[in-house]
């Protein structure tokens, strides 16, 4: 089958398109999807030029694109319609419900998903990858009375960029502290973390995933010898297991997982909206 | 108005369903909304279970709960459908037309889309925040020739943000250099930014929010100063200009905006999806 090109298109960022089309082309197996995200048509004529480029599109390729629009003003919509595609509108499908149900207009405002309307909560974003970033890696532990959670676990087992994930995503403080060979060896808690055993949320990894992540990282010495990432791994989750630190295993789970299994789990509320 | 309960249902991770319902609720003013995520309902027992914890809230509350529901596999949804609230399923609505469309049945498999099955796009993704954390503020200057872009501008004006949010959201390699004094007293670029001035996009903000991020950091000290403030703006604001470098002003901006932005003036095209 041929290349389908995909449209998502915005009078914003075009993020919640690109989101929701994204999850929605997943399940088409076989399918060569060329993707394409045309945000900020925010007026009449960048809509009718975007129009015209689509049907450029399928008059070249001979099949029709497939658009995903989100548009907040209706108007810039319309002429979207006419075009030589299949036009899925996001919002069109879900505003005229909603408007039902709370007994109310919608607003049709720019800027509101993505943008800055709720500073409070855009700041707390910010702050919190400010945070993740300053208490990373076992830094900024004075810091560990403000975070949410502290991700644990041995090093490259994804803790990073989870925390920056949950910060960025969500506003949450998440810190992250490593788990060294001498707290490995100990069999106990780094001293640091001993006050906060109720925030710590345990990080682990199958020994050839790790590996393979180190050797990409660092390939010399026995950083990522299998005998010492299997001992690492080991001693990590017998740690976890004896104190009863939650943990989950990210072998085959993407941040997004991750974050959502880590925020199910402990019940940390978001404090803002991807 | 009383406060509405909103729940984002998926039996993956929840984070389309929060996507594109959060868009949607900001389309309504004065409505207080209560959002609940609730990841990973994967069988027959947890959808029972949540469609009467969904009930108990609307005869707790009296009003509907609202429910925004990205069920991969259908026979989950069904039991959500008689719950005493209004259900949003953002999959259903479109899967249709695309089935239609694509002349094929969608795969209704799990993990698709938040997920890990297409390990090299998932990978390129977190390849690209290990870049982004490597090349944050002017450090690993040797891996430039890896980077799409290199964001440069003043301390603060929003460098390490957007470069994590491309990195994570769609694997882009962003590298970020800030300006200091001495780059902006000789009017220059600095020695090791004149090769890939192709690649540099510059940041800048307004003096008032630059002045009043700067105090959160650091109070103490001219760092913050209305007058060094001005003048660091003022002299990277004229070499953007002399030099040809395409710049934003972030002031107004959120990162999901900033990122849009750049994508979409310098073409850059996106490795992995959000």
């Amino acid at each position: 089958m041929a290349e389908r090109t995909v449209y998502f298109v915005s009078d914003q960022t075009g993020v919640t398109a690109e989101t929701l089309g994204h999850s929605l082309l997943t399940q088409f197996d076989g399918v060569e999807f060329r993707t394409v995200t045309v945000p900020f048509v925010n007026d009449l004529d960048k809509a009718l030029e975007l129009t015209r480029r689509i049907d450029r599109n399928a008059s070249r390729t001979g099949w029709r694109p497939i658009v995903f629009t989100s548009f907040v003003q209706e108007e810039l919509r319309s002429p979207l319609l006419a075009c030589n595609g299949l036009v899925l509108d996001l919002f069109a499908a879900f505003i005229g419900p909603l408007e039902d149900e709370l007994q109310m207009s919608s607003s049709h405002t720019l800027g509101r998903a993505h943008g800055m309307t709720d500073v409070t909560r855009y700041d707390m974003r910010i702050s919190a990858m400010n945070f993740a970033m300053d208490a990373d890696d076992g830094h900024g532990t004075r810091q560990y009375d403000r975070a949410d959670v502290i991700l644990t676990g041995v090093s490259r087992s994804g803790k990073t960029p989870t925390c920056l994930y949950l910060a960025l995503q969500y506003g949450i403080f998440a810190a992250n502290y490593p788990l060294a060979e001498e707290d490995l060896e100990s069999g106990e808690l780094p001293v640091i973390l001993r006050r906060f055993r109720g925030k710590l949320y345990g990080l682990t990894i199958e020994t050839s995933r790790l590996r393979q992540i180190r050797l990409e990282r660092r390939p010399e010495g026995r950083y990522a010898s299998a005998q010492q990432v299997s001992y690492e791994l080991r001693s990590a989750e017998r740690l976890f297991k004896r104190l009863g630190i939650p943990f989950i295993d990210t072998t085959h789970c993407s941040i997004e997982e991750i974050a959502s299994t880590i925020l199910s789990e402990t019940g940390i509320e978001r404090r803002a909206n991807p």
